[in-house]
């Protein structure tokens, strides 16, 4: 192959002088060597141990890229105490780069299942007690989102035995630890909710008032009911009711969830949560409502990445077997399933407290006008002010 | 399998009486009956006939939910000339669940593809001259959408030929095509875009008179080139800048691109794609602004959707071969790729038109206030309006 | 829009006469007019139910879909009482295909969720006690992969009250459940392994014995350590590989694990199964191998949907309120997450049971030509029996 | 936070001393700090340039994984001058993983699609001419799956440009222009399909004598046709297939095809992948029958993943502009879309030359059982050799 390098200068003329070559720009000299096969180096090459290697490597980059979105969504929450609406689109845009992100590493799970577990076998002795949740990056990950190490299963909180000898990556830790989390900050801004003010709209009383109405049309209902099994089964059905609701009425009852870690939300904050999700389509809760459902998604898929894991560890390593890393392996990794480590889990019950739309409060004149948009004054620049972006009438 | 009605009536007092059935409310008696399998009904059963036939009836199930989508869509813009701000939201998730929708499509494809071209070719001649661009539904997703009849390939002009004796069809797609589409509403939605009016905030001229600022900086960056060689390729690098702009910033340019059907929107719709382009982190713009992407979105995945398919084709027919509808299949599925069958290309085509952040006209304080959100007049039953979901600096 | 027949008949000669139109076949008229809102016939439409109802009716086909694959595997394995070898591609072929449909339900649940609780709620009530899981053809999928009535969580095990009034339904379950399923075909004909014989290679007796050395040198090791707390570390280790081994050398032991249904298969057939694995590179084990890792595939993916079913459900109702269906809804679902709903659980465990090559006995002679693929005597049509489809060394 | 390392020492005791930890086995030293924001370092951060670098730094190393299963599977193929049975499965396995990653990889573009034009275009500038295309890597896969510099369209031919000064990926392109490709290795072990010899089955000719039997068959029948017009058309239709078949039976037409790079393999290998695709239920034939789909998978996906990328390229430059570098990007990268990018061009048109059922040559005794699996002769060591893994019929 022969090299014209005249006539090459010719045909790019630019290429030479400018800009940064695709390789460097990536650094690609230290991304491609850095897969040392330890099979290898003992003279006993598994094949698949490059996969294994390149597989929890392409986890890491992405674990990195959440933790660089993560970062900056805490950051605008924590300039302004809240969320600058100005900042909002640019707030979503990164939560659902996160969301696509993550179903994205649920869906590399089953890559790492084409190696059989003969295959793990021969080459998991090297890296004992190396195991795939020594992530620091991933324990970063569930800090910062707010996952709190009380309601961790106990063996996973021992970390200093499971991070070792990582300086560094225990320092990080303890920093997420302290430092304020995504859930801290949402809560933070869910409670300044406008509308939740008793003096203003007083969003609570009315709800409360409604509630009542409701479960007094129940009761009334079922006492009316002329056979005796069904008014029972009302009644039982009738209290049920009650007592889910009482349980986020009363305040004390709300308390003594969130001491058990079933619940997470200060009182105040659910209640916003429950108001933006009633009055989403007033434009002003409209971003707001989006922002809690790409919260849930981020639980889900972080919560479905954890299963597609345990189901490959369970085909490795089986579910009788020690896990790399000394712990129980695949037992451990099935308690992290449960909803003690959702961190967003008061937004999944949410559902629990709705209302049909006809219990929902009316929002009055000016609660609607809050919420609204309003154009400014106009300005002697703008002449027709009322030519907006949507309609004209 | 002892049946005791009355243990059963207690364990599940109210699941004989209320409400409806699972598989009654699916109607799964009609969903479930509608498989026919020609090669069974031939005496000569294909294994595989069965997959195709679910398959495409998965199809269409979705291409109706997408089209009961567009149609809810196009409604709502429909009603205002625009698009109120309340129902943003709305309009944001039902395109977001198209977006969703045509996702699964694609990857559908490759179910299909675990027929072989063997078993096809055993029951295809039992379905001549049906093929799967007889679809009606997908025609009028696309119709809906803003294909336009001269931007089709020729063959495919002529459903007459290709839709043959369905009457019904016929009618629905003949009405689609004078209906306004997406696209069309879209455009009329864009054209009011605040901002744009030339006594106004004058976005267009701010944007024209930046544009040749900056042009003529690479001019003279050119021409104080010394080097000869080097010169005369930024001097051609000017002019095609130059060229490109000058085909937004000329109407009459921007005419005939459309003429050609290269570009689809009017000049001003585009003026104001542009401009929510560059202040989409004001709060106003933010939602028209993810709307944009979506459209985008959609009509990547169609296309997407018509590439899978295409290859899906490719293998069962061979790219040599007569398809099955009477057209020469590959060859003519192919030729939907173009870009001539993008509804949305002109936003596909916006980066072109983008300035660096610096050349990008500063909001004056009227437009600024305009795009902002303002609270509207505190009522004395808000007393502090400035406590707001936001911030309260 | 004019029609002209003759130009038409002229373009499309054939298209008049022959085979069958596309939405004739498809019987598009039956699917496409089974969407019946119960909100518009209550006269109070809530646009979301018809998302429900068609991501409930896609499911239903492709369920039939996995239900007519199923149902003709079983048949390939129950005529011959094992499985023959020529129709071995086509099993694996289909179970593939059960794979990729399966992956393809697991991310529709995604679709669903962009419902919100507060729509769902304004129809649920009409549906009541309809529920997801009243789908008799995910339980007849679930019975025909082996899905045992003993190991369901109580409440599902009455279906009586489950699939109320659906007799059809009822039946087929019934039949279902006495019909030989996908494990129990799988567990025959691993029994029916070459080389499990006793007289011939009496591979568990070789198994056996590697296992009894293996574990006698992890106690040699253990006691010639010095340090006192770490041989007694690595007694404890010892202690509890052994028990993990004898658990499956001792039938007796095995058999408990079975009558507990922490396992599934008989003994022989999990020795099969083993010696599959070990071997899997011979010829003849190559697609028995692959036909394993499918069914754990088909397993995890069954489960996977389960799991995102289930984040679904806590969005939408919660995880503490009342499910559709009567039952505790989310706390129903997700107790059918847990091992017991794992039909091939053994084969997951399998890699308990593995040893290191080192370990794993070598074939005989005999064996190793038993297992490969041997050549027909050449007849005088073939003259060169050794010009293979593989190699001519 | 106090660590008391004597309590560490008790609960992981061999923690300390055995193994190599997570990080360290991963080397995320390399890969977590070779993330370089050009923007940052020129004062200017642009926070999506982050984005931008992980997802190619992403791509480049399941590339490498992709070019690891490649070079392992041309190897083991290399090794025998055909491919030994007994890797088969292997060579599978590693196939599907390819498939797998392309998968992967293709969904992976719309992670990069949520970064907007006017985020790229400020950052864009630091890395011209450096672009997407130079990925050595990408090339390596290319070249090693059997893509030649003669189908490749002109500007991409001169890499010299597109790769600048990277020395060391000059010298890889170069080696794996020479090597053989996975398409030549392939080639060649189809060549030898048992079956094609001349003077044994004879496969050619008896496929040879069934076309013409069928194409007369045609013909007769059109001429049989009272009504001139169709008629004519039936005849057309005749003409056309025969042109068809000619061009596969013809060995100078064939020529011709791969004289203009319309087809690729040689006659012979294209005889015995018809032949495979004809019998692939018989035993021997299954694997290779499952490894051309593979190969046509990957094909696909590697497509697919270019068309992806060339949508998300048109949404961040433009269909118009300039791409980065250097080449007329989008437009460049669009002509890689064509067919003479599919190195398994030949499998896909491989349904051009299927038969119907009916016109399959049947199988001659002796071909049956040289494609069917004997049984060893039975040694002393079994007794019952008829005790196979499927049937004992």
């Amino acid at each position: 192959m022969e090299i014209n390098n005249d006539s090459r200068k010719d045909e790019c003329p630019l290429g030479e002088q400018d800009g940064m070559l695709y390789a460097e720009y990536l650094q690609l000299d230290k991304i491609l060597n850095a897969q040392r096969m330890l099979s290898e180096v003992n003279n006993a090459t598994v094949h698949d141990e490059h996969l294994f290697i390149i597989t929890h490597q392409a986890y890491e980059l992405w674990f990195k890229q959440v933790i660089y979105e993560l970062d900056s969504v805490r950051m605008i929450f924590n300039k302004h105490k809240g969320l600058d609406e100005s900042e909002t689109l640019e707030v979503l845009k990164r939560l659902s780069r996160i969301v696509l992100i993550l179903k994205l590493l649920a869906d590399q799970v089953m890559i790492l299942e084409t190696m059989t577990p003969l295959d793990f076998m021969e080459f998991r002795e090297y890296l004992c007690p190396a195991s795939g949740f020594q992530s620091v990056q991933f324990r970063l990950i569930e800090n910062k989102l707010g996952m709190k190490q009380e309601n961790r299963v106990r063996f996973n909180q021992n970390y200093l035995c499971v991070f070792g000898r990582d300086e560094k990556g225990l320092e990080a830790i303890a920093k997420s630890e302290v430092e304020p989390s995504l859930a801290h900050l949402v809560e933070q801004w869910l409670e300044r909710t406008p509308g939740l003010e008793p003096e203003g709209f007083n969003f609570w009383g009315k709800y409360k008032y409604n509630v009542k109405t409701m479960l007094e049309t129940y009761y009334k209902s079922a006492m009316a009911t002329d056979c005796e099994s069904e008014r029972a089964f009302k009644l039982a059905d009738y209290e049920k009711r009650k007592a889910l609701f009482d349980s986020v009425l009363e305040p004390n009852i709300h308390a003594a969830y969130v001491q058990r870690g079933e619940r997470r939300f200060t009182h105040k904050a659910l209640q916003g949560a429950i108001m933006i999700t009633f009055y989403r389509d007033e434009p002003r809760f409209s971003q707001p409502h989006q922002l809690l459902t790409l919260l849930m998604d981020i639980d889900s898929l972080v919560t479905k990445w954890r299963y597609n894991h345990v189901l490959m560890v369970q085909r490795m390593i089986g579910s009788q077997h020690l896990g790399t890393g000394g712990s129980s392996g695949y037992q451990y990794l099935r308690s992290t399933l449960s909803d003690r480590y959702k961190v967003f889990l008061d937004l999944f019950n949410l559902s629990t407290f709705l209302l049909p739309r006809s219990y929902i409060p009316p929002l009055s004149d000016a609660m609607k006008s809050e919420l609204n948009i309003h154009w400014g004054t106009p300005s002697n620049e703008t002449i027709s002010s009322n030519r907006t972006c949507s309609s004209d009438n």
